[in-house]
């Protein structure tokens, strides 16, 4: 089985992080690409920013995808998932949409862990566009300025942790996401410390991927979810041009 | 890794049909042991059935569950699943849950299809409980008397292909939830007669609790998830009363 | 009238508190029979005692409501109210949702009181069945050890007034639910201390009982609440053997 | 116990059919009095004529409810029933939530069964105000011109049938809720042919009104449904004028 | 261009300075009608104070609509809003409707700012009746006496400004609704002083008045905003008398 | 008073159409400035066409915003909407927003009128993303091949009459929404033959924008609609790479 992951921001310690995740989330027989969007932030905390990584992201699954199994958007929020969902015939992922997936299998109620208040918004809005607002503890953030985003782990360990622990005595959470890229890893390593289960946005879309590519559902030929409809185009990317080139 | 499925129902015939599906999804490594409800009725359609059928699994559970690494509850309409999820250590699945979490990965909105139309209400209650109300496209139904619950999908299959297709023409359904441990495999052997991908509770379950056991998070101490207080209790059968008597 | 009221929980001096509440707020015409189960828990606090306590009050309600005209499920939280409104053709109430209605007739949103954390995440989901969490203000609670469970008003009298009034002043309550059959009989007598009207669930399902049976709806004869339909059932407790085998 | 009854409508015909249901319905030592709307329509369709009748209501209530143990508004939608509930300290029940209460405790879902098209929106405002159009099934409607609002029930028996049959078998209601005072008493005349338990607006109030005066709760002393803060007015008619100048 | 500007408050403090800000807010070629009912209370804080001024705007509506080419009705909550927009076939606005639009177009959550705790209720009761609580983010208050309801703008300055912030940085606010006829024109004098944009509604409601002439739609003929049916009616003051005899 | 209005599709037809409407709607002092995407598709129908739509804007309006005094996204479906509010610091409005904000002060429920199956689900998402899901009372769309995009209100004028009317009648729209740039102007020229008040997303847009212009609101300093915090970026086009440059 072969995983696209993408991570649609340009930060190369970023894609590190991820990839060391996703590698001790694969099962043996998994194999993965790792790529890094070539425009854009060096990490997105806004509805601007996430616009153009979509943009991004897009051109870089358009080329790369037939050679795979499954795509992963390896930021937090998601940026691009339900159209590449359209225009692709393999199963695409994405972080948020991954954990939340996870966290409702093991409590009823979880909050989200995240790395700047700015970026708290954004993700505020995935969980109402995947429709589990319901669902929602609490969002609760790091409030300082990050001094490399490679490295939040280790600088604000304490600061992460308490803010786990206030998510479940105070908030009322069952389930902790420890969101954001940047954060990849960090439920594996602190899991022991945390009062009730934490999940992580890489691994669990990582082990969904393998689930959708093990249950290997036909696409959509109908429906909304299907490919669009072919229709004139003009002055896209390489990428696109062929995929919006190949459709029915 | 070891998976404990147990069926709800007392039907064998069912336990067949959920067995093959299993192994068909399980990967490789993956052991699964098989359990019949010993009470109950023949097939639940109704909370009151859920309701009983949710203690004999709940005393199966407690009796078997320690010698697996997840258990799962095949009959849609998860009879005791939030219950057992806090009792037991390991994760516990349901194929409501399980079938709603693939769906949601494949599409935004979601059709049911069932055996029955008493069995609808509850399943709309299982959509509600898991704050998924808002992308449910629609419930339908066979409407005729089932001769045999062991082979509905063979005595109604040109009649569930209808239901398919008018879930997606008429409701626009992005996906497909065969839903009942009676058409367990349906969505496997009809998938590529059917417009949009099709999701099947028992092998979702398979693969989802694959994907817990890997992401192994650690059980809940605090919040509603962790072990009942101890208290209290008498008259529980074998399984139940050794649980209780070892709560913390 | 004869209404048959049954703790769910196995605490005699529970049933104590609970029938002399009953016995203040029924019509002078009215009999009650009291029942406490012989099986299960102390005190019901969360899902999964409530789903064992919900099979013991099935049996107990199918071996007795043939001589009544109401049953009352005398548990905050209602184990196994819809399943027996499926399956009995009287009326049949529970505290909390019977607490909700007196509530909604004398406010717009509500906060409940109750007697330690770990009920609360259950109580939230009955509002949450009941389709009111928008008119939720908030669940406040006691959050220490209970010393008896049957002398928990005594005990912390002060610190319930204070949560009564914190949930009011805070919270925003127009109206408090005094939750959980220990509490029975609170809401009587500190009223006039309180800032806003209180409601009490045994008092408030007697009077719902002694309106349904007042207002003689006829039994659903079709769709969810009608008799589950006959199918083949094993191992079941006499009542419930009787039960089942006298289905249409 | 005494119960003041106000007809929002000018129709004395169905101020009548609301006396009838309402004797029907009380307790034996319930008293009862009626007024009638000395100004506004002959039947509230609209949110405007609502309007007017609610202040018609105010004023009745003003001057006469001091004389009585609570209030019953007897127009299906509740004109001024939030506002009355603030201003009085006895208990102001309307048909609306009334039937809506009745209704949940006796199943999910229900429909409601209305006089005229027009009048639907209103009700489902009312359904929404009341929190609960999660459980709103549909609501149905007599699509012809009213030969006389005193007669309807006669008029239209067989299509007010024909109404509930539908609401049960294609939008899946538990419940009928058969709508507006011109219509009081029908779902007592006609409950023996109907799949499932059909409520009445005028009894369900009078049994609920007779549960709250047994309750007896503390009148709200702080909050949104407190006595309004005293403050300047003028121009007022006398009910309003006395309990305006009677404030704290 | 004529706007009817009607404050249901009989304060003409208040006028005058709803009057002033809407000369402020208004086009070059826009007359104002400004008029302040007769009867009724000093300014509405409650929903029965509401009821009572929805009656007095009725009239006032129905004698002077007719020589004007949109209604403004100047208190926020709205009172009469939807009835008098069924009534009347030329645009009808409210203060808190068009601070809620104003609020939607300039950010995804909003705050409200109240001039009294009592208030609150009534404004959420708003937000949700225009299906707008999913983006309340808070509403806050003032909570003293206000001594002169004229000069709460000059009187509470620094704690009107503490509050805005407070909703901003604790609460998550992206825009600020400051509510209510008495702080007519505070979001234009303190608006450099505030994080983030602040809504007024008398300016929004002359604004919104003005596009929906522009726009010109065509009144509804049918439906639930079409006039309301002729019928019976009686004893209503001489404008509702007019206007209900020219039903058609 | 500069408006800039972009088409996001390709097509110079549609943008005639756009301008058409757009110069109807303007009050005498308004300057429009027509942009249309330079790269893209020819009609945006799908998920992932808004997504590159967005991109194309994005970079459109961060090259000409800076010369206008708010922006206009003249797509239903409002692709980039949010985004782009964070980025500039002048209002920017969409087709759906504006054209929600107008049915919602004409009535409570709104249908919207479509130009293809296809777009539905967009739409659907849109109303959702603006929290007024539950004021939609359908979308109705025609369902054939489309000969022309900048011909469609001409070829399919009956149909789309036909739509109108059964929204009205059967699905019970108090309000309709003519949506999709291709149908810029129908409400216009159809209003009169509609049994409901008729909006356009053009004209309304044009409107909203003049509204907001002179309510002059200060932009957001902090919150979710601030700009963006500066950091690092690379390859971005001429526009954007200006844009993120001057973040502060």
């Amino acid at each position: 089985m072969k995983l696209l992951i993408i991570n649609p921001n340009i930060s190369e310690s970023v894609t590190a992080l991820i990839e060391k995740e996703a590698r001790l989330a694969a099962a043996p027989g998994t194999e993965i690409t790792m790529l890094t969007a070539p425009m854009g932030v060096a990490y997105i905390e806004t509805r601007f920013e996430a616009m153009i990584a979509a943009y991004a992201v897009a051109e870089l699954a358009a080329e790369h995808a037939h050679r795979h199994d499954a795509v992963i958007l390896a930021a937090f929020g998601d940026p691009g998932l339900e159209g590449l969902r359209e225009a692709l015939d393999i199963p695409v992922l994405g972080m948020t949409e991954s954990a939340l997936m996870s966290a409702c299998m093991l409590g009823k109620r979880f909050s989200i862990i995240a790395i700047s208040r700015r970026i708290t918004a954004w993700y505020r809005d995935m969980v109402e566009r995947n429709g589990l607002d319901g669902r929602l503890a609490s969002i609760r953030c790091l409030d300082e300025p990050l001094r490399d985003i490679g490295s939040v782990q280790d600088d604000h360990a304490a600061r992460l942790q308490a803010l786990c622990e206030a998510a479940v005595q105070e908030d009322g959470a069952d389930v902790l996401i420890i969101a954001g890229a940047p954060l990849a890893g960090l439920a594996r390593s602190i899991k022991h410390q945390l009062p009730v289960p934490a999940v992580d946005g890489v691994s669990s879309a990582v082990n969904h991927a393998q689930s959708l590519v093990s249950l290997a559902p036909a696409p959509a030929r109908v429906g909304s979810f299907a490919k669009p409809p072919r229709k004139d185009f003009k002055n896209l990317p390489p990428g696109l041009t062929r995929l919006f080139g190949q459709l029915p």
